[in-house]
C-alpha cells in the first residue's frame, strides 16, 4: 500500500492537483445522497403549511444546484469542471424524521463528479438547517455519501 | 404554532431574507463539529505518513476556514456577516474509525454565526473525502451538527 | 456644474472608489423596480400551472435576494457593505403582459443600498427570462428605476 | 401547449438544471442590447469630460464583460460555459438621451450564450448608474433584449 | 523568539483565523507600491496610443480595486473586511521602464489592511502582464511591498 | 508596429476579451516563479519549527492553487479556461533570505494559461506576507515572471 494512492500528494508528500489531461473526456455522472434529521414539530410545520413547504425545500434545492457548480472554489484540489446537468430530489420521511437529499450529478469531461454531487447534498442539508432553525438548533445533517458513481477508466461504482 | 415561527418566511409566505437590522450587535459565538467515517485503509494510509497526514488535515482545515467566510454566497437567505475569529480542530478517532472535525467561529455582528460554523465543518468533511477518494469511496459525512451558541437575544444554547 | 459631482472620479479623473470613512453609520434603505415584458404563452403557462408559476418566480426572488449579496462583486467601484434585510416581491400583470419585480434592502452602514437594490431587481429579471426563454426570446427586461432612497447625509429620495 | 417547454421544470414541476449532456459542440453566438435613460446633465457632463467620458463608458464595459464570466453564479439555472469571446459597445445618444449598450457574445459548447449576453448588458447598466448616481438618481435601465442568437439545433433567432 | 509570534499558529502550531473581537475599532489605512518592468517596446506603444495608454493603465486600476474587494477569497487566514476607499495609481517611468503601481486602502475596522493594499497591486500589476504579454512576455512584476501602515495598536509602520 | 499588437484593444483602441474561437484545442503549459524577500527572524522562525515551517508554505501552496482557479474573475479580459493540472513548489533559500516560488499549470483549451501560472506565484507570495508579517512587515514580494509556455499557435517560449 502506497502513498502515492493519495493521489493528491506526490512522492515527496507535496500537495498538488493532480494532473488528468491524459484522461479521456467521457460521460461522466455520481448520484449522491443525504439526510438531515429534524423534530416533529419541523415535520409539522413544513408538511401543513403547502407554502412554506415547498420553500424550504425549494430553496435547499436551488442551493444545492448552485453550490454544485462552487464545487472548484470549495474543495482546494477539485477541477474546474462544467457541468451538463445537476439535479436535486428532496423528500420528508415523516416516518424516520428526516429530509432525505438525493443528487445527480452530469459531465463532459476528464474526471468525475462525485465532489459536485456531494457538495450539492451537503448545501442542500446546510439550507434546510438555515431555513428551519429558528425553531429547532438540534438538527443533524448526515449520512453524506457516494450512491454511483460512472464513467471514467474506472469504472462504475456503486455504494453496498 | 405558527407558520411566523420559520422566520426566512414573511406573512404569505413569501421568502426573504430575516430583517436583523434592529438586532443588537453583540459577541456571538457558534461551535459545531461532525465526522467523516473513513475505512481501515484510508487511517492507516493517513496516520502512518506523517506528511501525508498533516496534509490531509492541513488542507480540510484550510478549506473550512476558507468556506465560512463564503457561507452567505452559499446560503442563500443568510447574512452577510464579517467574522472576527473562525478555527477548525480536526483529528483521528482509530478506535471508531473516524476523523472528527470541530469548529469555533465568533464575530460581533446583529445575527448569530450557526451556518458560518456548521458551513465550515461541511465543507472540511468534503475536503477530506476528496483528498482520500481514490483509496475508498465509501466514505461517509456525517453527524454535522451544532454543539454550542452564544450571544443575541435568544441567549445561549447547548447541544444536549 | 462640475466634474467632481461624478464622485467616482477624483480631481485629474482617475477612477476610484468613494471614501466613505467619514460618513455616519445610519439606518439606509432602497427601494428599486423592474419589469419583465412576456407573451402571453408565457404568461399563460405560468399563471395555470401552479407548480411550475411557483417555481419561476420562486427561483427569480431567490437569484435576486443572493445578487444583492454580491453587488460589490459585480460593480466595480461600488463599497461592501453587509445587508441587514433583502426582499423581493414579484407579480404577474395580466393585463401589461409583464412581471413586475419589487425589491427591498435595508443596512446600517456608512454608504447607501441604492445599487444593491438595483442589482436584485435587474437579476431577477435576468432569471426570468433564462426561466423561460425555451418558450419566448422575445422577451424584454426593463424600467429598472430606484423608487425610494432613505437614510445617509443626502437624505430621503422618492422618484417622480 | 405542455409544462415541459418550461424546461427547467421536470415532469413534477421539480427544478433542474437542463441535461445539455447529448447536445453538440457547436460555434454559438448571442448579442443583446439595452439602454440607460440618463438626464441631460449626465450627457453633459460624460460628454464634456474627455476622461470622465472615457472612464464611465470604460469601466461599465469592463463590468459587463466581467459579468457575462459569472453568469453561471447569478443565474441560479445557467450551465457553466467558457466563453471564447465577450465585447461590449456603449455610445452615448444624445438627441434620445440615453446610452445604448450592445454585447456581443461567442462560445464552442453544447448551449447557447444568451444569458452571458443579457447579463453583461444588465450589468454595465447598472455601472453607469453606480458611476453617475451622485447627479441623477432617476436614470432608467431598460430595453434589454436578445439581438440575436446563432448555433445550435434550434437555429438562429433574430430579434424583429 | 517565539512560536506565537506567527500569530495565524497556535500554542500547537495548528493554522487559526488569528482572533480580532477584542480589537477596537478604529481607521486603518496601508499603502503600498510595486512595478511591472517592460520592454522598450511595450513602453512606447502604451505612450504613443493615446486611448491604448488609457486603455491598459485603467483596465489594471479597475482590475485592482476589485481585488482589494477580493482579497478575503484569496488569502486564506485573511479576515473579512469592509473597505471605505481603495484607490490606485498607476504611472509609466520611461526612464527606468517601469510601470509604477501604488495603493491606498482604508477602513474603520478591528484589523489592518495591508493585505487589501498589497492583493490591489499585485493585480494590478498581473492585468498589466496580461493587456500587454501578446508583444513582450518578458515583463517582471515585482518590488510588491508595504509602504505605510497606520491605525491599529501596533501604530504606524513606514518602510525605511 | 501596430497598435493591433496589443490584441485586448480593437481597431478603434476599444476594450475587449479576444475572440480565441478559431483557435485550436491543444495541449498548453506555463511555469511561472517568483520570490519573497524575508527577513533573518523569518527565515529562523520558518526553519527551526517544522510544524509551523509546513504551515506557513503549505497554506501557501493551497492558496496559490486555489487563486489560479480564480484567474479569469481576477484579470478582466482573461478566457475563462478549466486547468487539467496546477502544482507549485515553494523552497526556502536560506543563503540568498528567500522563499523562492515556482508553479506549473496545464490545459487543454484554446489558449495559454500564463496568467493562471503568474496568479498562482502572486498569490502564494502574498499569503507568505499575511503567514509572516506579525513578525517582519518589510518582506517584499518581486521577480514574478514567466519561465516557459508551450503549447499553441506562438509554440514555445523560454525566458532568458
Amino acid at each position: 500500500m502506497k502513498n502515492s494512492r493519495l493521489t493528491h500528494l506526490d512522492k515527496d508528500g507535496k500537495t498538488k492537483m493532480v494532473d488528468v489531461g491524459d484522461k479521456k473526456i467521457t460521460s461522466r455522472e455520481a448520484v449522491a445522497s443525504g439526510t438531515v434529521k429534524v423534530s416533529p414539530e419541523v415535520i409539522k410545520l413544513i408538511v401543513e403549511n403547502k407554502i412554506g413547504k415547498g420553500n424550504v425545500l425549494e430553496i435547499a434545492k436551488i442551493a444545492g444546484i448552485m453550490a454544485a457548480k462552487k464545487t472548484k472554489e470549495l474543495i482546494p484540489l477539485c477541477h474546474q469542471i462544467n457541468l451538463t446537468h445537476i439535479g436535486l430530489e428532496l423528500e420528508i420521511d415523516k416516518l424516520n424524521k428526516k429530509i432525505n437529499i438525493q443528487s445527480f450529478v452530469k459531465t463532459k469531461d476528464r474526471t468525475g463528479v462525485e465532489m459536485e454531487a456531494l457538495t450539492a447534498v451537503a448545501v442542500a442539508g446546510l439550507t434546510i438547517y438555515d431555513m428551519c432553525k429558528a425553531v429547532d438548533k438540534s438538527m443533524e445533517i448526515g449520512e453524506i455519501s457516494l450512491l454511483v458513481k460512472k464513467g471514467g477508466k474506472s469504472g462504475t461504482y456503486v455504494r453496498k
